[in-house]
């Protein structure tokens, strides 16, 4: 097996996504687990070519991950502290695992580049978890979704990021419209209530929440759900910007 | 003069400040002009050390620019097109101007890294100019306040950074509360509604602006502004946060 090539790549450079997912009401997001050492969590993430756009770096590691493409992928902050992969506490165990797990993948030299000081790019998006299909990386034993709530620890500052950019989707929900590609084709203001409340981890009052929901005008009403049961039938929305 | 010592800074990153000033109802950006040729402006930026947190290479940039510290800086996006340098239209003729300007400090080695591929991470701060002396880097002829209106063409994508920048600000601006760190200790309605209208660039009814502004809660009340003048003294607030 050849020499990790890490020449290719932009020295000190990486990019970490956090892909959320929901289902079943619930906000998850997508992380990996390591082959060489099944302790260690990790966000997906890589290397920016030298000839690539920083951009389409993020896109073809959200494509290898999860077959995906043409997914709103946001970029929302650099972590940039001096210590964030040297002064990690796993820095020197992940080390010795690499080398274990594979000494001519992992040359010294891979080892000190891999090691060395990275400024990551985070990038997020926010998907429909039914249409993934999660694929591990190279070196990731599995790719699986948790749920927010049960994110283990990840590598180095991981967990910060992921929290930084659940921060940016709150705050980007309402402009950016993500909600609806979550969505089927036609939805009850239920429906499009439940992503809110997994995603803010919190109860949005129906009626305050349905006028917030109609004022962004992204909202065409297209009839009724009737579903033969006791219940008033709830009106049906398409989105339509 | 000694060779430009590149070997102290993370290859191919850079970070540009984008300085929003306000003075007398103007959103005003602060820009620079070369010593090695007067027609080329750029926002003042500068490397990062290798030893350094990206936060505090952004801190002293606009310490050394500006004389201030302790100003709210926010990083808002990492520009990252493979081309935004090594593409950009200027390219070969600040080369050219960098060597005539200096061919001891400008080594071919020094303009190879110089005008090779950057990430640049953009941060932008709101302060009030007349808290500002700009100091001029040591390639800069001048470094000047020019209002938002009549920003110059900018070296690279630096006018697309300014773009960017300003609606980060505007999104921001009643989050991060910005704008009382323009006022003095008490200050009018109208105070207030001058600098969102100039960073805007439009108009707020003042009915409405006020219930925004109070619905902020961070503001009391504290008497008024008696002026001698035939008009009704308006009230005076503080920032109370």
């Amino acid at each position: 097996m050849e020499e990790f090539n890490t020449s290719i790549y932009i020295d000190h450079l990486s990019l970490d996504c956090v892909i959320f997912g929901y289902q079943n009401r619930h906000l998850k997001v997508l992380i990996a687990q390591y082959k060489f050492n099944s302790k260690w969590w990790s966000l997906p993430g890589g290397y920016v070519l030298k000839t690539e756009n920083l951009d389409d770096a993020a896109k073809r590691v959200l494509k290898e991950r999860t077959s995906l493409h043409e997914i709103y992928l946001s970029q929302f902050y650099a972590f940039g502290a001096a210590d964030r992969i040297v002064g990690s506490t796993c820095r020197n165990a992940l080390v010795d695992d690499l080398y274990r797990y594979n000494p001519y993948q992992f040359t010294p030299e891979v080892l000190y580049w891999i090691t060395s000081r990275f400024i990551s790019i985070g990038y997020y998006a926010l998907v429909d978890c039914k249409r993934v299909t999660p694929l591990p990386g190279t070196f990731e034993s599995k790719l699986c979704w948790v749920n927010f709530t049960d994110i283990p620890e990840l590598m180095h500052d991981h967990n910060t990021i992921v929290i930084k950019a659940l921060y940016n989707l709150r705050q980007n929900l309402d402009e950016k419209l993500l909600v609806f590609n979550l969505l089927p084709e036609t939805f009850t203001m239920k429906e499009i209530r439940d992503v809110y409340e997994a995603i803010y981890d919190r109860d949005f009052p129906m009626n305050n929440f349905q006028k917030k929901v109609l004022d962004l005008g992204v909202l065409e009403r297209v009839g009724k759900k009737y579903s033969g049961g006791p219940h008033r039938a709830p009106y049906l929305y398409r989105f339509c910007k």
